[in-house]
């Protein structure tokens, strides 16, 4: 993990000074119209602007995984016509630029310009789990609990006052809850209940519905309506992942799910981790970060409201997972101890605070509940797939795994929990692969090769179209089946031995041709270089040490784990045997691993409706004991035992060595 | 009561009649120049604006009891040059009118104007009772207590996180809480803070203090801040009257007034007592009064903070008494039920809530704790009252008296607390006398007569000026010296046997002359008409009934209560002996007689300081039973009874009547 940092430190340095120039260029005001496709949008920027922040003020969210730091160079555009001074990259060819590509980030515009954001480029609509996958009736079914939620409803008829009876509004209202169960409470409300308790007592001729939150011997009156309303009480449980935001609006009287809604995290445009957002964030980026986020929920609550039919005041209540970074800017904290030895965040067990405190567009009294994270690399989004997956009360062991730039694993049982994080970087999301691309419309998902004729026999595409790149379980797919045709070495190397038109060299580079340009969108060749794989080994080699690191902690091995679940966006497209191949899930029987889907959203769900999970995911952070890799020893060894084709050790993976005999047999 | 809320809204519906009229008369934009003297600001307004309303504009307070409904008369200006329209009024005599007066409220500007703001209609630097007359020494002497605010701060020195110890910044602070005898405590913390913390805490070497606040088992951190600064801790105590707010700027470590503010309440501008700023509450100026109060808070704190060098941050709490409809205003509460029979305020117990979500400029966590309430006309400061007088601690009975525009009494003694409020009507604040006017410069506040030449031999004015007009007490002295002299009759009549310059008619009212034209300001006669007489009558009246049906509700005299303490503004200069001749105070012995100066303010001040006296103010304002005199039976009766001087029953004055007997005899 310290790796990452002092490198992204290092270029953050290097742009500082770029950035520098590019303001001064700002200042000359001259303006020059920017025309983007295939958006079709036209803004008038100052000449000198960067191309890369023009493209984001027009509202228009582009691939940048770096936010603009120069470093992952997916920020590429084609210029079709105009002015412009591009630094040179080694992330495009010599052909790539004689027609035009750019990197956004590194480019400044000197003119009028069109330009033209390639497929690959485009954050399209990507598949986002929602949590409910092959659950058509909207029921989320985790164990068996009471619906219970934090707000209580209740509908109380007054007496109306008369000269004789002459308290106040308030003290009346006191009167009747004393002798409806909360005699010794001490009551409290706030300024807002406070200003319309005299109106809306007299609306409806002395009823009301109060919600009503307990807080020990504390009732605090949170809102005040006319009449019983106790019959439409909804709320919203909310994943705020690093890259997409999924709600579940959900009826908190019967628990089922009224509607989902999922997008991209706004933020994206700030960068694609944690870390660049904390980088983002520390150069005064911290408010413009939390309001993208709040901007993005807010959107997905106005689509839901208006599918519904459901009003803002509806909404009494809110949950919400994230990972520990996430969570500090949803609430305008700064996250930067987060980054720094020994990684301290601010807060991981959050108070209630009111939602529209942040701006949240719900019912003015709706509180938000955080869900308690662990530490500053195990989240809220953790504790809620932990809840969900009731490993916590399970005797059996279970090894929970989110796998994404960072991967999160949990192992314990009913007795204790432990957890470890590891940088994965961004491989699994396309990320520093070249023709990497996230899971969005025009990414090869799944693909199958012959191993006889070692080539690529069968292809999944995203949004069935032509393909423009390869996402994650793609990635995964190919590098399983090159491996077992030979064509890749356990070194990660690809075999020059074999002739074939697909192995070449391009810049020095060895690659391999997933795809011809002519069966591609953008006629570029889809490949796969050697530093692409060099990136995934290593990915999935610091996953896997993760996993031996800490099972060599407590004593175990992968044999007596009884489940793996796997979460997050990855888990639910993943080929398992294909994993287990290239090293990145242990050689268990494949029926021991479970998809959990999103188990972020779920267990923010749970916790919605019923206080008594609510607590369980507080005991859960409270207990879960987090194992911080980078100072365990071990780690090293592990880590560098991992970078090979399924491992060093091939005795832990015997079925991939009868699945490579196999084939050499064949 | 009951009659002045009918007169009063009788002439509300006359004027919104009116106002529309001028409201059309706004759209036409032509502009007029106003030039206001002895002020000497010039604005400009759409011609056609109400004259009162262009005033206040331009922020001059002037005289308004009804707050521009037409019907106090209060509001005379002199027009020295330019166009407008004036209603005809019975306020002003056609001689005045030659002279140019009008009454602001009525006139409407044609053209530019010149006007002039006559001494008696401006709003002088009144007197107003700091609560530490006569006590140098700056430190409030009621009882013994021990200093203890309702917020702590506690200084803590955390260890640094290492990656051992690696738990989130505000679990850090938790755990060191509980380990400083919060043990069993939930610990919670508002947004501001939790963005804060980690700032904070690495600022000063991981030393911090704390500002708490207990609640039950509930901990509330409510701010934060680096190093050690547990030795500077302020509050205020803040008496906020219907017309004038007075501040106390305590050491809460010491308890002693660092400094004291006062001014008049900017309310004044829209209206003078309690009912008229109800209807302006009503007519869509809810937010403006809020407002206004609170922008006087913020001057008077303004003020404090710059003549002590004392921090707007360093003022850490609260505490705020009031009347219940001042109270409602200051949290933007809406009054008007308050109103309206059965007379029901929307609270009495105030919830805490932050200062600074009024916008009061204090510590963004610091409380405001607003003194409860008993009933609409038992306020807040009526509590205060009694805290600070400690008769409920007294086994003896004692009478507290608050005369105002409303007379609040509150009668007991350990066992038992029994309050009234009687409408006196504006006559003691110089309402509804001719010549009327508040305590201020320029106004006589003591007279004494030659009962043998049956002339003043003695006047008083406020600031040593010439006179201008009469207050409160002043006119208490003239009643009695009038009487006494054999001016005036039994019934309030003057009596015309008398031959003097001094006694005239008067466009047919019998008036007598105080002071002649030539000793004045204003080169006006200030007298004392049959009408002024009437009003005061009735007003010392309304105030004896609410004493004798009080007494009579409890089967008790006069003669059983111990002590008669007296409060409020007119409390401190008033002549007891003279309020006896008039029968406005009760005949007994004037040793029970003790002025207790702004019992609001203090008895603030003593909930400021001392968690155990608060609980005492609660437990007093849950104690107070509240007679209602507008349906007590004899009520009436003894209204009538007391419509004379001193009283019909004379027996009940045994020491007016020797002073009767003595007059006469010399």
């Amino acid at each position: 993990m310290i790796f990452t940092f002092i490198l992204l430190d290092f270029f953050a340095k290097i742009r500082l000074k770029h950035n520098a120039e590019y303001n001064q260029g700002e200042i000359n005001m001259s303006l020059c119209k920017l025309n983007i496709l295939p958006n079709n949008i036209t803004l008038e920027v100052p000449k000198g602007s960067v191309l890369l922040k023009a493209i984001k003020d027009a509202g228009v969210l582009i691939d940048t995984s770096c936010a603009g730091q120069g470093v992952c160079g997916r920020c590429r555009i084609i210029v079709e016509a105009g002015e412009y001074n591009a630094e040179t990259t080694t992330h495009l060819t010599d052909e790539e630029v004689k027609d035009g590509y750019c990197l956004a980030c590194v480019t400044l515009i000197e003119g009028d310009m069109r330009i033209r954001i390639p497929a690959a480029t485009q954050l399209g609509k990507e598949k986002i789990l929602s949590g409910i996958e092959g659950e058509p009736s909207k029921i989320v079914t985790v164990g068996h609990w009471e619906i219970s939620p934090r707000t209580k409803k209740l509908h109380l008829t007054l007496s109306a006052p008369t000269l004789d009876d002459s308290i106040s509004d308030l003290e009346r209202i006191h009167r009747q809850l004393k002798s409806s169960g909360y005699k010794d409470y001490r009551i409290h409300c706030s300024l807002d209940v406070l200003r319309k308790i005299s109106e809306t007592l007299r609306k409806q001729d002395w009823n009301i519905t109060l919600t009503l939150v307990e807080h020990n011997s504390l009732l605090h009156i949170m809102d005040i309506e006319a009449g019983d309303v106790t019959k439409h009480r909804y709320g919203l449980a909310i994943d705020v992942g690093t890259t997409s935001v999924v709600v579940h609006l959900v009826d908190l009287i019967n628990g089922r799910i009224v509607e989902v809604a999922s997008s991209y995290n706004a933020q994206m445009s700030c960068g694609e981790d944690v870390i660049s957002r904390i980088i983002y964030a520390q150069k005064g980026g911290l408010s413009e970060l939390s309001q993208k986020v709040i901007s993005t929920i807010n959107q997905l609550i106005d689509k839901l409201v208006k599918q519904t039919g459901i009003g803002i005041r509806q909404l009494e209540e809110m949950v919400a997972a994230g990972n520990t970074t996430m969570m500090h800017l949803l609430l305008g904290i700064n996250p930067q101890y987060i980054r720094r030895e020994p990684y301290i965040p601010s807060v991981t067990f959050f108070p209630m605070i009111r939602a529209c405190e942040l701006g949240i567009k719900v019912n003015d009294s709706a509180l938000l509940y955080c869900m308690p994270c662990v530490a500053s690399y195990i989240g809220g989004d953790i504790t809620a797939g932990v809840l969900r997956s009731e490993m916590y009360k399970d005797e059996k062991l279970t090894m929970f795994i989110d796998i994404g730039t960072n991967g999160e694993i949990v192992l314990g049982n009913s007795e204790w929990l432990v957890a470890a994080s590891c940088s994965a970087g961004p491989a699994f999301e396309g990320g520093g692969v070249k023709c990497g691309m996230r899971a969005a419309s025009g990414a090869i998902e799944q693909i199958r090769f012959n191993t006889k004729t070692k080539e690529p026999e069968f292809i999944k595409v995203i949004g069935d179209a032509k393909p423009v790149g390869i996402c994650g379980s793609g990635i995964i797919d190919a590098l399983a089946g090159l491996f077992l045709s030979g064509l890749l070495n356990s070194n990660g190397k690809i075999n020059q031995d074999i002739t074939s038109p697909r192995i070449r060299k391009h810049n020095n580079i060895t690659e391999y041709v997933l795809v011809w340009a002519d069966d591609t969108q953008n006629k570029r060749d889809i490949v796969l270089t050697e530093i692409d794989i060099d990136n995934v080994i290593r990915a999935k080699g610091a996953i896997y040490a993760g996993f031996s690191v800490l099972l060599n902690q407590i004593g175990q091995d992968f044999s007596q784990i009884d489940s793996f679940l796997i979460a997050g966006g990855l888990g639910n497209y993943l080929n398992i045997e294909n994993a287990v191949i290239i090293g990145l899930l242990p050689d268990v029987p494949y029926d021991r691993f479970k998809y959990l889907g999103n188990s972020s959203v779920i267990g923010a769900h749970l916790a919605l409706l019923s206080t008594k999970l609510r607590k369980d995911a507080e005991i859960i952070a409270q207990s879960i004991t987090n194992l911080e890799l980078s100072v365990s020893p071990g780690f090293m060894d592990e880590y560098m035992s991992a970078l090979f084709l399924p491992h060093t050790d091939m005795n832990a993976f015997p079925t991939v060595m009868q699945l490579m005999n196999n084939t050499n047999a064949g």
